[in-house]
């Protein structure tokens, strides 16, 4: 299947490399295809090392017949704008990012939150599109590896079209290794997983690693 | 030990009843000890029934040695506020409670979050206490028996004071089962287990129980 990730960061080469693993033809996108960032590498330099291609926002969103935006979340509106909106008719964005203001230092605290979110304001700014919200409650390379953390732990998944979600858990969160999916509901549920960033936040400050997760105990 | 409690609400009831089977001396306090309310006993009716006491806010904290805040959390600060400064000075307040705002309705936003919390306006309003946040992750009937859920699950605790964390851990903590504790830091870290109840109150819609909370897998 052809994948366009909205973004360039490690969030984004992490799930475009296992994607690309799993068999899928992958595009990564950025404003500036040559600039490395983040101890990552340059869009361009990462899709030659994984035969993957990297494009523009606009070519992402034509190139994919499922979007991911990895993009960070207080620009995701922005960067998703930049794409034709014939581009985005009737595809699935599963939007794994949140909102994380680092204006004030660190820990960072939400753009958007409580009475809205994330996964909101992107259903409402492109009803064109069926957003997902999933995945964001973990590190990237958690993911993409729910293996990773020993025992086995939950993520939620979010979102209007209980199609979307179906295929998303199908295609994606199960080739990542995850068991134990709880469906939230519709899209106002993104407001509770990204809530829970300020408790990972802290949570990895206190740990000392990023390989963490919370399973639902019930 | 002498334990006085503010609010008399099920939460209220359920923490003063464990109190007293744990041999504590128990009051818990209202503006009206005659109103019945959530389905709980007035708080007169109460304390008849289970060996404690009930008052006024400012009776509770002129008797306790170690206060505990189970008011509803939009109105604790003007509920604490009615007590004699002097009987807060230097005591323990294990603050339960959290800033629900039903006034939107079914699910409840938080009156106050992301750059601020009940915690911290609580240590803020009143510096004469000590304020631990502690408990606010999971229902009543959980909070004093951990052994609720079948698997282990984990509580978090924050407070700028280490000796008030420590006590309120051995002599409350690990008496109600609570064996994975994890410290986050100073009271600003109350913001991240509040911000966590979008989470929790979806989860309860989800479940259909109360009974059920996080384990963080590491």
């Amino acid at each position: 299947m052809k994948i366009g990730i909205f973004g360039s960061s490690t969030v984004a080469q992490t799930i475009g490399s296992k994607l690309v693993n799993l068999g899928h033809e992958v595009m990564i996108s950025s404003r500036d295809l040559d600039k490395a960032k983040d101890d990552a590498p340059s869009p361009a330099e990462w899709a030659t090392t994984n035969s993957a291609q990297a494009g523009s926002f606009a070519e992402a969103a034509a190139f994919g017949e499922i979007l991911f935006n990895c993009t960070a979340g207080m620009h995701s509106v922005e960067a998703i704008s930049t794409a034709n909106l014939n581009d985005l008719d009737g595809k699935i964005l599963v939007d794994v990012a949140n909102p994380l203001d680092f204006s004030g230092g660190f820990p960072p605290s939400l753009s958007v939150c409580n009475t809205s979110s994330l996964g909101e304001q992107l259903q409402s700014a492109f009803p064109e599109l069926k957003v997902v919200k999933t995945l964001n409650t973990v590190n990237a390379n958690l993911m993409v590896d729910a293996t990773r953390v020993s025992s086995p732990t939950t993520i939620f998944i979010a979102g209007n079209d209980a199609g979307a979600k179906s295929q998303v858990k199908d295609t994606f969160l199960t080739a990542f290794g995850w068991k134990d999916i709880i469906d939230l509901g519709d899209i106002t549920n993104a407001r509770a997983t990204e809530m829970y960033l300020p408790l990972w936040v802290r949570l990895y400050g206190t740990l000392n690693t990023a390989d963490f997760n919370i399973s639902v105990a019930r």
